[in-house]
């Protein structure tokens, strides 16, 4: 049961508390000969860093990876990649306020039942500060992937959605703006909805979607390893998902057959892809495409009422720097979950025949 | 890579295609001297199997259980349970007019990419008869988790949905209507829209929730092995699902942090179950509860537009016996699936001390 | 922790008990289109089969393997095998006089222990007729290795041992005799050894030697998958199994470096052999070969002080029908794991690239 | 297939190449609150480390350890346990003489064959630095184990051997001399031979012998992972071993049923342990012990004809430091690995109830 492992082939193993001494992981399964340009992990890493603008956390971590093992002139060596990420700017003291609180909708309670102790600063294991060694991942999976192309964005921030279908965005749009949303138009009242948001105090939730090109057809692997299902299960380990959708999702359910059957084109593609480009958990090699909901971030700078570690009543209330709105730095943390199971998959393929 | 095992330490393999000799399984990791009624896993594969009411498949197989090994004298020994299910009403003929031809919507076309060969006869391995058999596990598994409850019932059917919270239902009324919903209304409408649309040849969507009860705090495995990512991965690698969401799952993306925020009794209980129980990927004694979407069946009795195996475009047209509406047979399958990840965590949990 | 589960990718799980109605198993992670004939699984079967031979069990028992799916049309369909195997022979009352009482070196004592419980005829999950299973997942393996070939022998009974190397020998005489020694005139000591051990009630050890020819160069995994680790854990798992070396072995531990090391030719072949084929624990291209060691049958005609459940002393005495060796019946195990391990390392090799 | 993790549970993931920055592991399943001394861990690599006397290499590697995560003021929390140990002297220029050589019973052949390149500075991946992290990881599982003792000691170096059963040894000397080995007399033969042997530019091999006293009945997961395959899988996965027993052994082959077989006393302990304290893959609650075997260390001072990278003939001679005998210093890393293996045993049997 390794929990902090990812994936089946190419795989992740990731350690670290948020404010330890550092972050980091192990990278197994990893194909020799690849060439990999840390610069490309870098600038994935920076697009998830804490400071980056005006929307997100204040923090400012540069989040700079240090590959240990594994590469070697520029390319893989087919043995395990080693990685760590300095923890630079993690004030401790931010946390002291809550060592004896449990914060409500945290997993606070939780650890220290489970394990018997908890560390208070900042989340500990239970920050998505871990979730930097799956963008160094993800990066690396990326670059294995060529011209599988992987890109999310953000679709919608609050009741803010964008009302297009995803074919018809320009995805080279997406970085254009603070929030990650291809649309421009719509990207603008969403950043205002989260500086609102943020003023109060308060946070808000928001959907990132995500679109997989080009995956050959016949990747993944039936009955419980299904392509949707380690989709789903890769995103919902992320910190905050409520919930995954892939294709037409919860819409199709109110669909009938008659409208929600694809029908095949003569050159194997479909007219349609409400399947999301999946098919009794296999790739069809249209589009993947899926959405991931996240919860409004769980901290907030107003006072609300919780519980002490010996059981007594309290007000605890948010100090420190932190995301009014978690989808805009979301964005490349579910493109690499992408990309690890995607590639993950592709290698997999390789033993079927 | 076992694809076709579920779960870490208490596994279910399962083997065998729609029109075989027989399906059946193997579950590893079971504790012994555990007291199991195999008469409770047949009511349980019969509420899974066709030909049970008018709103479903009237395909009529008996889906009787035999057990191989690892039970004796009514009680586990700590060995590999062994078990088959014969497939006894298999009309192959039923599909050998699809033996050239790819159905929209089916696992044919991928299948066929992916091994280079395909089942014609029902799907093969990617029919949900495969189900019968998590359901024989499933209810295993209920047994032996004695006073944690799982209940799942449909709560829409196409754009007919519950309007009430679960807390307000009655879960001893889901197996009296034919739906398996709790409201005895909304599953008059349900059967009502399930009959109409079996008569347009076509088929319907529909959600199943689930609510499992007195799950004591910490279980689940952070980081990756969240208890809501394996509960996803499940429900996802289960026929025709096309989303999962937990608590305040897609809704709660619309939610501010200070409305959607738990806040925690003295008891550790909370006010509020936004959470759905879970926090940072662990239960924290609340309910759990959860939504899986499924799509409409694809196969209708309508003609559609496709391609044979050599390219060509031809017409298909589901024959035979098929479901109008999944959901009502589905909901055993929700708690068999259930059932295996909560047991599963609750054996892991032993690791941790 | 699948522990009825062998294999990484390429895995059978097996289930059952000496003395239930069948035994069986699952092959997950066999790659389609492969052509398979049942007859060589059964002649494999019949090896290994007690009643063969008069220096073997005379239980009788004719181990016909049913192959429940995943083979269609003479070729594997890339889904799960399921077989089974029924129990014919059965006679549990052999066993009734040992309901009580734990058998000397024999597993009764512990699987009470750790079960609480323990199935007392013939040995119940502890049984080497569980091997049987292993034998036909080990067959259907050597026909998808083509020419990698797999030869097993008998190379010691007791004091008795060839006393060639086994380049030597030619393994067509392998099975000439009843023992399975390709020097026929060892074999004649053995057997007259084995024939004489069980006038006396009593039974006897040996050795078995294994050879893989044709194995590619960069099959084994490093650091902790290495090739011999995985051969020797396959092996070890075979009941009566006390030891593994392969090459050298231990008589390698009294060699200086100078002499051990394996000169390299232009081709990259070695003018020796002491590697056993495995550098690092990756194939290196020559020859694999190891030894495997099995302790004599615990089961004796012979009376033995013993306890019973209870802990009070007793005397037990084996009765029914056993090996006075097991090692001309091993042969066909020990080739079938070590084809378990090979597939299985070629299949992973795939995704290395 | 995560060839760089060692265990079930209790796992650990190495990374790192003898000449890069420094090598590291995470070690996860790790249970919480348990008090470790990180002095302990220290003195358990000093055992291991180069330098340490006249007989082993007169590499001057400190080896210390710094553990990222996971270890929380003296006691585990429950998360991963991130570590690292810097390569301090790693004269990469004493390789570059075999940048275009491949060693004879080296890993280089093999590696370059499987990979498409090679770490050339001192076996890269494949060298035996990369134990250091496992003895970090079986001193943490040491200390977790209690009042489960693991004693390891040279029973022979080349042909010299120690004469008596290891229960006729004080354990504590063990550490009293260079060699390890209990027998005081023995010892200073072995460090003659091996200084002889050094003295020659030669090596030679050996074998270590390991005891596990305290094991509770009931630990090993039949029946693919017994208590003995696990172990012998673990201590197979070492450099430089090829063989691996354990009871009786190999010893045990010529032996009969009626002198073998271990006679059970009233209160279940056995009157003799040729069954090595493991029975049907179950401790029995006898001490467990195992014999490995070492060969002589493949770099020797001499010169071997040999093969470089393009296939022409070569001479090459080994450079730099190396030991003249391994088992000195695979005394920790055998119980290291011996302490994996019965913790994790341990916490995967509190699943079994």
């Amino acid at each position: 049961m390794r929990s902090n492992t990812f994936g089946n082939f190419f795989t992740l193993t990731t350690f670290g508390e948020s404010h330890g001494s550092c972050i980091g992981g192990i990278i197994d399964g990893c194909p020799s000969q690849k060439e990999i340009d840390i610069k490309l992990i870098q600038s994935d890493l920076d697009r998830r860093r804490p400071g980056q603008s005006k929307i997100v956390t204040q923090r400012n971590e540069t989040d700079q990876v240090e590959i240990l093992s594994g590469i070697f002139q520029g390319k893989t060596t087919g043995t395990p990649i080693g990685f760590i990420i300095n923890n630079s700017d993690s004030k401790s003291k931010d946390y002291n306020h809550l060592k004896e609180s449990f914060r409500p909708s945290h997993a606070d309670y939780v650890y220290e039942k489970k394990y018997g102790n908890r560390d208070y600063r900042g989340g500990g294991r239970s920050s998505a500060r871990e979730t930097a060694c799956r963008v160094v991942a993800g990066s690396i999976a990326k670059q294995i992937l060529g011209n599988i192309q992987i890109n999310a964005f953000v679709s919608s921030v609050g009741s803010i959605s964008v009302n297009k279908p995803y074919t018809q965005f320009d995805f080279k749009k997406i970085e254009k703006n603070n929030v990650r949303c291809p649309d421009m138009d719509v990207a603008k009242k969403m950043e205002k909805l989260i500086l609102e948001t943020k003023r109060e105090g308060d946070t808000i939730g928001g959907i990132v979607t995500c679109v997989i090109k080009n995956v050959p057809v016949g990747i993944g692997e039936p009955v419980f390893k299904k392509l949707h299902s380690e989709l789903g299960s890769a995103m919902l380990s992320i910190n905050a998902v409520k919930g995954f959708e892939y294709g037409s999702g919860f819409s199709g359910t109110k669909m009938k057959g008659s409208e929600h059957n694809d029908l095949i084109n003569p050159n194997g593609s479909t007219k349609t892809n409400n399947s999301g480009g999946i098919q009794g958990g296999i790739s069809n090699g249209m589009d993947i495409f899926f959405n991931v909901a996240f919860k409004p971030v769980a901290t907030i700078m107003k006072k609300q009422k919780s519980i002490s570690s010996d059981g007594k009543k309290t007000i605890v209330k948010g100090r420190g720097r932190h995301d009014p709105c978690v989808v805009p730095r979301a964005v490349p943390i579910v493109e690499a979950m992408a990309a690890l199971v995607t590639l993950d998959f592709l290698l997999i393929n390789n033993t079927r025949k």
